[in-house]
């Protein structure tokens, strides 16, 4: 089996005004979707950032896969690294410090990962079986993931986006509501409150209204490393018991590290471990607990098994990361999450706050809280080429090239500035 | 693909009498041979330790595997959680220090490993691809091993050995004429001497004659913890400089990080870092440098490759550790070696100490000190199965089920005793 084509399409997929340490996410989010051909006739599914240095990187590298074997992992690297991708950046990266997606330093394990996935989808769809089962086997048939709880503003905050249902979301009895909806409509049994927008105080008290009205839900709140360790450590006071984890709400993992040792809370991050350096200072620093993995930035499928391994080596916990997606990688996010048996904890995901899908047969279901496996063979899911295009037109038209919630915010708040921590 | 039977059949394979830090090698070596089948009428094969206590284990699991598919690896790992493995040995276990794989604190772990080759091997037969490109692709098409010298005496010193040509290798200039006969027979570009046997101060002096002969081939000691740590420092001083690495010549991480800290040089382990604990441990004492894998005792193709991101995340070199052992471990090791990009020091085997074979087409070449890969399915050789009823029956015959090279050397030197650290 040789690869013969490969195909990257940007889309552009609508999201909400919903706020973050940054600033407020675009009326659009970008994705790339990749399609890997193999000289069989099989294609394998990839999505991954859609953003122009990733699209960019991605579109120098897909041309020079032809003639791999879709189970060479290793010539897929080699491909990768000796493309140069340095010099493929035809905008300034814009790097957003809650994104590490967006970090230029990652671009060849993102390049990689997207590829990555399309192979290990190619692979199983030969094989006849589930990607989970090419993975080792599910040892879940059904993924937990957590109700991803926004501050946010109403869409008519600004005609580009489209309407949500959702409607605004800044006092705490709008975030109960919101989680409530959520819960109805989708049986998470967790949650998860994007915080480090507003005032600390008031997104403590929030997620207090939370804990009253969810007793038996674990919760979560993420400031997005927009509180400085003092604040940390108040804010701390207030939420001891009722935090499953209380995650990246301080920069740096002398931050993380100091505020472990003042509270003892278990800390979880997707910002100060991101890569495998990171995760070696972090064992010499005990800093976090709970690492939360991420697939497109970690170098894919396989390494996040290895990631998976070495948290279970050195007794950290294993949860996920999720951004603005669609459902390849939400498919993707629920394979490894089944077979990594150590991943105990349920996934971030997005998926909730999108309304477009480029799949046959649409929106995927999230039922109990749980994305459920079949056994159709890859990533259980095909392409619809109808909804692609309408997509990739929307894309050609969006006028975003580049992720910048600071930018949005600006437009609806004139004179925002993009402080590093705020609070 | 489902599995429908696996068979499990010890063999007994002829070994000459080597020396090492217990004793003597036994006439004869066990092994067991393992065979998956699938209802596609495919077989995978594996190989691994034949001693009783593992035996045992092997026979206790195999036919909880039915019904399971080859690609189903967590669900072998429950099976064999779930078999109670330890309530089957049934004989006390001989724990060799010098041979983790004896120890019964990973029985686990082996009996998991031995069955994954053989799923592993079906995997890649379904696909009709080699095991090597079902792990990532191979990075070197030809994997390098390292001349493996071992003082020993001449195979007439017991009439139970078979005849060997090599003959006795007792003092240097025996070692070297082992050495040369070795390269040029095989080619091997790294040489590795077997210690702890001897007065320290004569294999220091082999080593140093070994160092004359052959100034261009990299030089390895391996005392298997066979010398106390003073001794270990000493001879590091008349070592600094000839050594690629220095393997385990004193016990425990804490003898050893005081060794590293004492003389700076590179050590090797296949002794103190022999699971994920200790891997754990070793990074906080910063003890050893380079971790000798072993699929046999490391949980199999899957686990070396984790432990090699892990390696890659702190820094550690990699290597690669044997017993003895037939063709089919020698493809496994051959397989994985050629996937781990950062597998960069010529491996250990006893191949060339072996004269029997279960294969068709009897034993692999090495040529160039390597072993090359080809691109038929899965591990590339089948079972001559005449060969494997003779070796199966010798088994029946041969009168040993466990290793014991302490019990062996008392037969030829009466009064031997097993002595932790006897240098």
């Amino acid at each position: 089996m040789k690869i013969i084509a490969v195909r990257v399409t940007p889309i552009a997929i609508s999201d909400p005004p919903l706020l973050n340490a940054s600033g407020v996410h675009e009326p659009y989010a970008l994705r790339s979707i990749i399609e890997v051909e193999a000289d069989n006739g099989l294609i394998g599914l990839g999505e991954t950032y859609g953003d122009k240095p990733v699209l960019d990187a991605l579109l120098h590298v897909k041309d020079r896969l032809k003639g791999l074997s879709p189970f060479d992992l290793n010539g897929l690297w080699q491909r990768v690294v000796s493309a140069s991708l340095g010099t493929t950046a035809s905008v300034a990266s814009i790097e957003l410090d809650l994104a590490p997606g967006s970090r230029e330093d990652k671009k060849e394990l993102k390049i990689f990962a997207g590829f990555e996935v399309a192979f290990l989808d190619l692979q199983a769809r030969a094989l006849g079986i589930p990607v989970h089962e090419l993975l080792g086997g599910a040892v879940r048939r059904s993924v937990p993931f957590s109700a991803y709880l926004f501050f946010k503003f109403a869409s008519d905050v600004d005609p580009s986006y489209q309407p949500d249902p959702w409607g605004e979301a800044l006092d705490s009895a709008q975030i109960v509501e919101q989680a409530r909806t959520m819960i109805d409509r989708y049986g998470f049994g967790s949650i998860k409150l994007k915080a480090g927008a507003l005032d600390p105080e008031h997104e403590v008290a929030c997620l207090k209204a939370l804990k009253r009205a969810f007793p038996d839900h674990p919760l979560r709140i993420d400031p997005n490393a927009n509180w400085s360790l003092q604040t940390s450590i108040r804010m701390a006071e207030h939420l001891q018991g009722d935090l499953e984890y209380y995650e990246d709400p301080t920069p740096d993992l002398e931050g993380m590290a100091a505020l472990h040792r003042a509270t003892g809370l278990p800390l979880a991050t997707n910002m100060v471990v991101t890569d495998l350096a990171e995760f070696r200072r972090n064992i010499a620093l005990g800093a976090v607990q709970i690492i939360l993995s991420d697939h497109h930035y970690w170098g894919g499928l396989r390494a996040t098994q290895a990631l998976a391994a070495m948290c279970d080596t050195f007794g950290l916990g294993l949860s996920m990361h999720s951004n603005s997606h669609l459902g390849i990688s939400l498919m993707a996010m629920t394979h490894i999450a089944a077979a990594v048996p150590n991943l105990t904890y349920a996934c971030d995901t997005h998926y909730p706050w999108q309304a477009d899908e480029v799949l046959k047969g649409g929106r995927i279901p999230i039922e109990n809280g749980c994305v459920t496996l079949s056994d159709a063979p890859g990533l259980g899911v095909e392409l619809d080429y109808d909804a692609l295009g309408a997509l990739h037109e929307r894309y050609l038209r969006c006028g975003i090239s580049q992720r910048n919630d600071v930018a949005q915010m600006r437009k609806l708040k004139p004179g925002w500035q993009h402080v590093k921590v705020r609070y």
